[in-house]
C-alpha cells in the first residue's frame, strides 16, 4: 500500500490555533507541512515564535501573499484574524486549492453576516462554503473545497442540541446557553484584558447576550433542525488555558428520564468516535478532554419541570478549532476520520 | 465616648470560614476574640493550623464543649460541619448567648429540612432563628439571638432577585441560576475532588439540579416575595480560591430596558453600602470583590424576549460567610453595619 | 487628641502599585488621598481603570504635571514608569514636598546608576535620597524628604541578609539568591510575555545574572555591612498574582545550628512588627503573607558544609512596594510605624 | 515487515504516573496493555478512576498479586507507592519478566538506601538493577531486566550536570540545585498539603536540604563522573500541574563563555533526540515541554566569577517518569528509542 502524502499550508501560524494545527499535523501520517505564514513574524523560524516546536518543525514563517502559496499545496488551513481573511481565501479558492477556514467569514449566511459584520467582501463564495461541523455534515464536507470551520462555542453547543432539536424533543425557542471558555479562545494578541493578573483568580461574563457566536449557533441549529431556533447565550472567561464548558438549559416536549435523553444521544452518535456520552449521574469536566478532539456530553433531566440541563465540553483549540479542522481534512481527503487525531487527553 | 468591647467565641476555627472570621474580627474595634475551638486540632495554637496568623492572634484552640464556652462570651460564631452543629448550638442558645450559625441547620423551615436532611434535631428552635441576609432582614436580625447565616450561593442569588420578585418584575416560576464557585466554598477537608491537580485547569458542574442550596434559595425568595418561587440551579467549580459568580436568567413581566432594571436595584439598595449596582454595559468580575464584603450586580435586559440576564458576584468567604456574619453581629449589637468591614478588595 | 490628617498625592495611580497604595491609604486614619494622576487614563475616574475601587475612592485621574501638584499636598507617592520619573520628582522636590519614589531612579549611587542605566538625569539629588528599607534605615528615613523605596527583590533579599552580614556570619562574596516572583511584579502594561496563556502553567527564569535589582542588592548590603558584597541573582516568574519567594544560599564563617542562626535574626528583629522569623523546621509560604506587609523568614543550616539556606517571602505589592512606602511615610510623619498597615494576610 | 507486539502490565495504574503510562502506551505501535492493577480501586474499570480514558482503554483494574501477573506479559511497569513495591518486584523478577520500576527502591546502592530508608528488603537484587537515565546508560539498559527508573528531580539535575562533571568543567563539591516542581510530582493521594486552596496562589520550599532525591542525584552523578559529587538541594512547589524547573549553580574550573558551555552540551547530546540545548540568551520554560519527553537546557556563564547558572526543565510525569520509562522499554526491546514518544508539547 502506498501512503498518500498531502502538502499542507497554514496561514496564520503564529497564533494559538496555528500552533495547535502544527502540533497535530506534524504527527499526521499523510501530511507534510510545507508552507506557513505569519504577518508580524514573517522571516522568523516558527520555533522563534513557538519555542515548544524547537526540533519539531524547522520551517520559516513567510509573509502572507495568497498568490505565493505554492502550486503543489493540496490544502490550505487559514487561521487568520477576522478581516484579513476573506480576500485571501477568495484568491486561493480561485486557484482551486482546497481550503479550511478557521475564521468567521464563511460561517454565516449573507443576511446574518450583514447584520453582525456588514457587507460580505466575497458573498459569491458563501454558497459554496460548507459548515464543517464534522459529525453532522460529513457528506457535504466530503465534497466541498471550502470549509467554514465552526467556532468553538458553536461546536460545543450544536453537537448536543442538534439531535434533540431534530427529534422535536427540545423547544427551539427557549434555549439558554451559559458557556465558559479558557483564555486561549481569545487569541494570542496581548491586551490588558488578557494580562495574567487581570484574568487569574477572576471570573467574568463578557458580551452578555451579544456575542457573534450567537447567530452562528442559531443559524446552523435552525438549518439542521428545520426550525427557527432562538437562544440566549452568555459567554464567560475561566482562568485556565484551554477548554469550553457549556451548560445548556432546555424545555422538553414531555417528561423524560435522564437515561432516555442520554440514550437518544448515544444512539445518534453511536458511530462518532469523538463524541462521548456520559452515563446517568456522570458529568464531563474540561480536564477530561484537554488536548484531545473529544466532545463529552452529560445530561440531567428534571421531568417535573419538563426541563433538562445539558453539559458539554470541548478543548477550544482542538475540537473547537484545529482538531475539527483536521477531522474535516480527513473527510475531504477520504482518509479515516480519526487519522492523526489519536490525541489522548493530557491529565492532569 | 466609651468604646464597647464584646467577647467573641469562634467554634470551628480551623476551617476556611473560621480563619476568615479571625482575619476580620482581629481588626474589629469592638471585638475581642477570647475563645476558639477546633475538633481535630484542639490543643494547638491557631497559628499552627493557620501560619498566616502568626503574630496576629496568639490563642489556643480548645476542644469543643458547649458547656465550657465561657460565661462572659457575648456572641458565638459557629462554623461547624453539618451534623456537629445543631446540638451544640442548642446548648449555647439555652444559655442565652447570642449565636450566629454559619452552618446549614437553621436555614430551612421544618418541611424543607426534613425533605433534604431528615428530622431536625432541635426543631423547636427553628421558629426563633432569623435568616441573616443582612440587607433584607435587618429589623428581625437586630432583635434575634439566633441567626442562620445564609449559604454562599443563596446570598449571591437572593440579593439581586428579591427586589425584582417583590416588585413583580420577574416571573417566579422560570428562574435559572447558573452559579460558579471558587474552591474554598467546598471547605478545607482534603479529598481527591479538591486535590490541586484534579481542580487546576479544569471546570466542572456538580450536584446538577440537586444541590442543597436550592431549597434555601427557593424558601427565602418565596418568603420575601410572597410567591412560590421555583428555580433550576446548577453549581460549578472554578479553579480559583475565592468567589461566587451567578448568572441568572429570568423572564420579565414586560419589556424593560437594561437601565430600567438597574435603576430598580439602585433604588432598592441605595442605602446598602455593600451592594454595588453596575451601570449599563458593565459587569462584575470576581476579582473586583476578592477579600471584601461587597455583592456586585450587573444586568443585561433582552426586551424582545422579555428576558434578562443578571450577574452577581460575592466573595464566598466574606459576603458569603464570615463577612455577612460580622455584618449581622454589627446589626445585633447596634453598631454601624460597616464596622470592621472596610475590607477593600485585593486586586489583583 | 486631635488626629493629624495629611494630604497625599499618588502619581501613576493606574498601575498595580498605584492601586495598592489606594487600597492601603483609603483606610489610613491620618491620610486623605486628594490628588491622583495617570498618563494614559487622565480624565477618567479611578474606578474606571480599577473597578474594584467603585464606591471606595471617587476621584478623577489627572494628567501628570509636577507643577500642578496642589500646594497643600504633604507627601507624594510616585509610582511612575522608569524614565518618566526622575524629572518629575526633581520638580516636586524643589517645591519642598516630601516624596516617596517607588521607582528605581534614586536607589543606586551614581556609579552604579551609570553602569546600568547611563547618566543620571538629576544626580545632584542622589545624595539627599534615603534608601527606604524601613527596618534598617529608620533614623535616616525619619529625617529625609526624599525616599527611594526599595525594589521588591531587594527587600526580600536585604532583610534576611543584612543582619547576618553585619555580624560577619555570612561570607559576602559567595551569596546566591534564587528568587521567584508573582506576575504583578512585572507591571500592568500588556505584553505577550504577560498574556495569561503564556504565563499560566509555566515557570521560567529571566534576565539570568543580569537583572537590574542585582546592583541594588549589592550596593545596599555593602553599605549596611561595610563589606564588598557580591551576589549571583536569578529571578523567575511564578504563575501567581502576588508574592516574592527568595531562596538564598550562603556560606557561614563556622558551623551553626539552624536555631542559632534563627536566634540571630529573632534578636535583631525583636522590635520589628513586620518581620516574622520562623521556628526551626518551619518555612514560609507566599500564601501566608498575601496582601500583608510582612516579611517572613525561615532558615535551614547545613553545618557540615558551613552553609545555610535562607528562605524569605514578601508580597511584592505590599512590603515590596506600597506597604513599605506607607511604612516609610509613617516614619517620616512621626506616626506609629504600623498605622494603617494592619493588613491581615488573605488566606486562602 | 511484521510488527512486534509486546504485552505490557502496569502495576499501580490509578496514580498520575500510571495514568501517564496509559496515555503514552495506548498509542505505542508495539505495545498492548493487557494487565493493570490498583490497590484501592481493584474491580473498577480504569475509566472510572480516570474519566479522561473513557473510550481509550477499556480494562478492569485488578488487585495486585505478583503471582497473578499473566505469563504472557513481556514487560512490567511498576508505579507503586514506596514500601508496597520492593517485594512485588522481587516476586516478578524471579519469574524472569522484565521490569521497569518507577519507584525509589532500586535507585540507591545499599549504603545510601540504608542511610535514608533503613534495611533494603531485597538487597540481593540491587546489583542487577540498572539506573534508567536513558541518555547516559543506554548500553546497560539494553541488557538489563530490571530498570530503576530515575526520580523526576534527579533526571532534571543529572542530564545537564553529568557531561560537565565528566569533562572536569564543573567543581563537584559546590553544586547548588534549586528545583521547583508542579504538584503532580507529589502523587494523587489527597492531603491538606495538596488541597487546591493550600497550593493555589502560593509557593513554598519543602524538605529543605533533606529530600530523598538528594542522595540519588549525588550517587549517580558520582558514579558517572568518577568523582565525589556533593550537592545542596532545595525542592519547591509551584502551583501548576506538571513540570520541573531546576536552576543549578556551579563553579567552573576556568572562565568560559556561555556559548562554550552550551557547545559542550550540544556536542555531548548531538544524537539525543529528547535533549534540546538552547542557544545563548534563550532559556527554557516549563510550558515549552508540557506533555512531552523533552529535557530542555539553557546556560548563562558568569566568567568573571568562574561560575555558571544552568537551567533545565522536564515534564515530571513524562521525562521524569512515564516517558523515560517507555524510552527505557524501547531500548530494552531493541526498538528505536523514540517509538511512541512523538508527544509534541501541548502549548498553551
Amino acid at each position: 500500500m502506498i501512503m498518500q502524502e498531502f502538502n499542507v499550508a497554514i496561514l496564520g501560524a503564529s497564533g494559538y490555533t496555528g500552533g495547535e494545527l502544527i502540533r497535530i499535523l506534524v504527527n499526521h501520517p499523510n501530511v507534510k507541512i510545507s508552507y506557513i505564514t505569519a504577518e508580524k513574524h514573517a522571516g522568523k523560524m516558527v520555533s522563534e515564535v513557538f519555542p515548544h516546536l524547537k526540533g519539531i518543525l524547522d520551517l520559516k514563517l513567510e509573509k502572507l501573499d495568497p498568490k505565493k502559496v505554492p502550486d503543489d499545496i493540496d490544502i490550505v488551513f487559514a487561521a487568520l484574524p477576522h478581516g484579513a481573511s476573506a480576500e485571501v481565501i477568495h484568491e486561493i479558492y480561485k486557484r482551486k486549492i482546497k481550503i479550511i477556514d478557521l475564521g468567521a467569514d464563511f460561517r454565516l449566511n449573507e443576511g446574518n453576516y450583514r447584520k453582525w459584520y456588514g457587507d460580505h467582501p466575497c458573498s459569491d463564495m458563501l454558497e459554496d462554503a460548507v459548515y464543517g461541523i464534522s459529525e453532522l455534515n460529513k457528506e457535504q464536507i466530503a465534497e466541498s473545497n471550502l470549509i467554514a470551520n465552526p467556532g468553538c462555542y458553536p461546536t460545543a453547543s450544536i453537537l448536543p442540541l442538534a439531535p434533540l432539536l431534530k427529534e422535536n424533543i427540545v423547544d427551539e425557542s427557549s434555549i439558554i446557553i451559559d458557556s465558559k471558555s479558557g483564555v486561549s479562545g481569545a487569541g494570542r494578541s496581548p491586551s490588558l484584558d488578557l494580562h495574567f493578573c487581570e484574568v487569574s483568580e477572576g471570573f467574568k461574563a463578557y458580551k452578555v447576550a451579544e456575542h457573534r457566536h450567537s447567530p452562528e449557533i442559531e443559524q446552523h441549529l435552525s438549518e439542521y433542525s428545520k426550525k427557527d431556533v432562538n437562544i440566549i447565550f452568555t459567554p464567560h472567561l475561566i482562568p485556565i488555558d484551554r477548554g469550553i464548558f457549556s451548560t445548556i438549559y432546555v424545555k422538553t416536549d414531555k417528561e423524560y428520564t435522564t437515561s432516555e435523553l442520554l440514550q437518544k444521544l448515544k444512539d445518534f452518535y453511536k458511530n462518532s468516535h469523538f463524541i462521548r456520552i456520559y452515563d446517568e449521574g456522570q458529568f464531563p469536566n474540561i480536564s477530561y478532554i484537554r488536548g484531545s478532539n473529544f466532545c463529552d456530553i452529560g445530561i440531567k433531566s428534571i421531568p417535573e419541570k419538563k426541563s433538562a440541563v445539558i453539559v458539554s465540553v470541548i478543548d477550544n483549540l482542538v475540537k473547537g478549532a484545529a482538531g475539527q479542522a483536521v477531522q474535516n481534512m480527513n473527510i475531504m481527503m477520504d482518509l479515516p476520520e480519526t487519522t492523526g487525531l489519536n490525541l489522548n487527553p493530557v491529565y492532569p
